[in-house]
């Protein structure tokens, strides 16, 4: 097999968009197309000119961007749709018809000859307007296969440049990619796309399998975006393609992460933390005998480093953490404690992690502090009080009274929310008195009813450019963020302290 | 091949609870066990019995309800580890050692010959205490071939009852998986096991690789929780197995999504929207030609009915909704536009979803009440002024003031936070005049700054039983989550209405 490098097709902006509940507006969109040519994507598509009047500008925008990336949009196998396309400047169109019975019958309601005629139809208008022609056959791998291949000998001779097999409903398996496409290619000798949806956690596998079958490209979209069950995602697709398989692409692998969470910002939808990847927990450590491994040597438990992808290792310490992490833990902040002290300071971690709670990092330097009878581990700062005002009529306001270093300090501040006025208050604080500044804040999502837990976590900078995180679990959302904010600004400033010393 | 039933061992208890930031107390760890029993699990991993005096605790409790699952503890090769798992009444262990040269010489800093004797040793002082035996070779997939067989070997002589390869860092691709199966099968006629991790994104094809070459069991966990990026997912596992491949097991399918849920809520671990299976838009429709298909036949963009995972098919008004999927959803409020009608609602979604909004039903209904020219769509509750006290000495409270068709009332309610008592304080007044109660309440994660947008989704039931949910986003998370709770209120109200005139 010839090792050429495999066509990454994004289909974020447009497959991805049509995931339930994504709506971006048409400045949202260019951003990501940026990002996305960034990344190295070999093809963008950039949405379905023919849905609305923002999409088409969007797209038009992109179109003329001067991307590296080859610029594409999906239209159905209509005249309308294809010349929706062209007036968005675009050069490459995915034109679509459905080929299974199940689709024509139910949906178009056309007989196969009617199918194939359009087909052709749609082909022949886009190549006369000098338009590059990726083809797909909707719904293809349940399409009655002699059926599909008359299809798509049909667009070939009617000028197709590219042909796509969507695995429409996320139906197959990986054999049954590989076989599709080994047919498809003798079929027609275009280049062949496979187009594989999640439904049943395999899009990754069957995309791949379809590649190594020589599929010269693969449809992809950033954090597995997409219809239903999402698409196979670039992340998965691009690493195990290079890594496992050692196969060559165009992506920078070290733009995967931010890329993620941008789309993942921009777009709404969140990724979860045991996500393959550019999951948060996905180079996280918490049990003893992984941190105890991965410290003394990463490979252990990492099939390959973070970095990698534009990531960092992290450890914690839960109720697994064992000797050996919590040792880790404490040697970041320059703490040695004796092995009796450590064993102490672990089973009082376990105590509390017994009880259901996670424990964070200065709680745990307060437990070595107590420990080791140091009472320079204890917190900078102590929260006081603080008051919010908030409703329909009023702007959020917090008031916070804290001790900074011995001093008791007030501020009040205003934000979009509670949540956002008492962040800014502490900042006001926290920034005049020790120079530490908030860089991300986050709130993992909440279910089950308006008194479940929520999980705050926020990332601090100091003027060394020190950055620290604190997570912090508790019913009500304002008082884990501003306990979560407290806890980060504390560990930042113990860094600060023991890194002097150091 | 046979088409025995295949074995599921769930491991979320004990892989899926080292997912770092998971910590559940024994409690917690019992609830699950019995959940996991009443979907049909095989097996249950309960736990690490040595890591904790609660963790021992829970597996004993576990081990001793009389479950129609077997049920496991973990232990490292060690007479303690063992003799920790006896002490929780368990009858079945899952004893391990590493057997790569990386963990060897990194983590266990033991000669090959060091291992094997461990092994061997760990094996028989398990058989003697009539325990069954589940040997798994630690990164078995990055291990030299030859001495992971002579190992597998040895502890077959020693009396292993069962063998298990894990992919500890989820390293391998499904033809690997395939080929160690048959070679580990070949060389010691135990049933063979296979745990793989989800690095890759490869997991599940992994594990069904392994299957299909003649393993009994995989380990799996709900929800794909396990160290970093997870173990292979049930959900996902068990649906692949029976709908693709044909193949029987114990699981009762319709409790998966229930299932899923509950370990969600109880580990804190989210879900994220476009997750096979299990995620919230596995079985949602925005697009306007998937909600098309959908309504003349959910399979052509369905690959299995919704209800045989325990879920509901819905359909959804975004920017790519499309007239046939705005029909059918004010149909289902018994609305019926003309064409024109129709037009002019589509246009006006359309233009409030290229600003990037996302439209509630409720917003759809009065969009169409304007069109059609009929109050009765209007909304029935309407928001007049609420106000927050919250803070730290301060028990959370809200006022509210609404209208309740045409009434004013005013009601206040405390709650655990703020977003607690002002829903609290809706429902007081809902619950009253119109017998409305909440359901659940959900909120989308956030990330970026304390100033990003926040989802809320609320669902509501009234007194005839009908649930409706309504999603909201703003920057505040306040008014985010009063406004879905009107919203959710004034669908279910309206519903009443037109259900009472149909």
């Amino acid at each position: 097999m010839s090792n050429e490098k495999v066509r990454v097709f994004d289909t974020t902006l447009r497959d991805g968009e049509q995931s339930p509940g994504v709506t971006v507006t048409p400045d949202q969109k260019v951003q990501i197309a940026i990002k996305l040519d960034e990344l190295g994507v070999d093809a963008i598509e950039a949405g379905f000119p023919i849905v609305s009047a923002g999409e088409m500008r969007a797209i038009k925008e992109i179109a003329n961007k001067g991307l590296k990336a080859e610029v594409c949009g999906l239209a159905r196998a209509t005249v309308a749709d294809i010349d929706a396309a062209i007036k968005c400047d675009l050069k490459y169109v995915h034109t679509f018809i459905a080929t299974s019975d199940i689709h024509m019958q139910y949906k178009l309601k056309m007989t196969p000859d009617q199918v194939l005629q359009r087909a052709v139809r749609a082909v022949e208008h886009a190549k006369k307007h000098g338009l590059a022609v990726e083809f797909s056959a909707e719904d293809a791998t349940r399409s009655d296969r002699a059926f599909l291949l008359k299809v798509f000998r049909a667009v070939t001779e009617a000028g197709a440049d590219r042909i796509d097999i969507p695995d429409t409903v996320g139906y197959r398996t990986p054999d049954y990619m590989a076989q599709i496409v080994t047919e498809v290619r003798e079929a027609t000798k275009l280049p062949v796309s496979v187009h594989c949806h999640n439904d049943f956690g395999l899009a990754v596998a069957n995309a791949i399998a379809g590649v190594n079958a020589g599929a010269a490209c693969a449809h992809v979209t950033i954090n597995g975006l997409g219809e239903r069950a999402g698409n196979a995602s670039l992340e998965e697709f691009v690493m195990a393609l290079g890594i496992l398989y050692n196969k060559r692409h165009n992506i920078n692998t070290q733009m995967i992460y931010e890329t993620s969470r941008f789309v993942s910002n921009t777009m709404g939808i969140i990724v979860q933390p045991n996500k393959a990847i550019i999951g948060e927990n996905a180079f996280g450590h918490e049990s003893g005998i992984h941190t105890h491994g991965v410290i003394n040597n990463p490979l252990t438990y990492e099939p390959i480093a973070p970095e990698l992808v534009g990531r960092k290792r992290w450890l914690m310490a839960g109720k697994h953490a064992g000797a050996h992490g919590i040792r880790a833990m404490l040697g970041e902040f320059g703490i040695n404690p004796t092995e009796d002290q450590l064993h102490l300071i672990v089973e009082k971690q376990k105590e509390i992690a017994d009880r259901g709670k996670s424990i964070s990092t200065s709680e745990l330097l307060s437990i070595a502090g107590e420990v080791m009878h140091n009472p320079q581990f204890e917190e900078k700062f102590k929260l006081y009080d603080f008051q919010i005002f908030t409703g329909m009529h009023t702007i959020p306001t917090a008031v916070i009274r804290l001790s900074a270093e011995g001093k008791e300090l007030i501020a009040s501040e205003t934000g979009v929310g509670p949540v956002d006025a008492a962040l800014k208050a502490i900042q006001k604080i926290a920034g005049d008195v020790a120079s530490v500044k908030i860089r991300e804040y986050r709130l993992g999502s909440i279910s089950g009813g308006s008194d479940a837990q929520a999980e705050v976590s926020v990332k601090v900078e100091d003027r060394n450019g020190n950055v620290v995180s604190a997570k912090k679990a508790n019913q009500d959302i304002v008082v884990a963020s501003v306990e979560a904010m407290m806890d980060a600004i504390n560990k930042v400033l113990l860094k600060r302290v023991l890194d002097s010393k150091g």
